[in-house]
């Protein structure tokens, strides 16, 4: 995993992939899928999610504040699948699928080394979650996989159902 | 424009792609091009969306409390940068391109023709507006458009670049 500059966390996520987070508690990591994300700033990255209250790592991330968001290539499709239909309750699903947990710098949380992509966060506002279970992360330090040249992101449309990427298509923009 | 059950409005936003978001003041119609969107509830669909002070849309959302999220197909991708590069302070966005509006039925701002899809849309909860630009949006009444049969979205990934929807996978989920 190398570098990644904070300032390009963005265009990481906002074009809506499905994504993994990891979460820490006990000494024992966990890892979720996750659709519902959006960037709400460029510099410093903060980002926001909602994880249900009925979901494993809920507990761990309200209580550590700290997660780690992995971005999974299209090859990792159907593991995602099977790690959001199982809970963290029940398994340990780094074992259970195959996945490498590589220490993070900032957090608690590990990386996911099968990730092109992994963004190390806090939780720096916690107002949304007994609401909505919105809460509003900081990126503290990005990292991606120089190996993995052009991944192919996952769009959840319902079901099971994924939009892969296709055709990248470049217009001339005034817009970061 | 078909009735769209508002149980299915989340398997339009959740994969992720660039929206249009309509408003009225004044008796005139804006839109803007927005990718920092997210669910945050399945039913009554409720939307998390962040829309910059600097946006001239900002106030008129802010002050009318109601918007229409319309979601463009990939034929209209220009368009949308192009209306992503300028402000309805200067320019009557839909008479500059050439977009139809149309009346919509539960708010004041309209619905775009041109788009596969449109969500009435009022704006439930303003406490994260000053601080984040964020605000929380509940679905009121979606439409789709029978003749457009598989829209292909975009999603953007900064300055212009853009994945286009390719290959649909289905895989087995117990997810919604």
């Amino acid at each position: 995993m190398k570098d990644l500059p904070l300032s390009k966390v963005y265009q990481l996520l906002e074009p809506g992939p499905v994504v993994l987070l990891t979460t820490a508690s006990k000494g024992r990591a966990n890892v979720m899928a996750m659709s519902w994300h959006m960037m709400i700033e460029f510099t410093p990255p903060l980002i926001a999610c909602v994880v249900s209250g009925g979901d494993y790592s809920f507990a761990a991330l309200r209580a550590t504040k700290e997660c780690v968001i992995a971005i999974p290539p299209l090859e990792l499709a159907r593991k995602v699948v099977e790690i959001g239909n199982c809970s963290g309750r029940d398994v340990d699903k780094f074992k259970k699928f195959a996945l490498t947990p590589m220490p993070a710098e900032r957090v608690a949380p590990p990386l996911v080394a099968e990730c092109f992509a992994n963004l190390e966060c806090k939780v720096i506002d916690t107002r949304m979650v007994n609401r909505y279970n919105l809460f509003i992360l900081e990126a503290l330090k990005a990292w991606s996989d120089p190996a993995q040249k052009h991944p192919k992101t996952i769009h959840h449309r319902g079901y099971g159902k994924f939009a892969v990427d296709g055709e990248i298509i470049k217009l001339k923009s005034k817009m970061p």
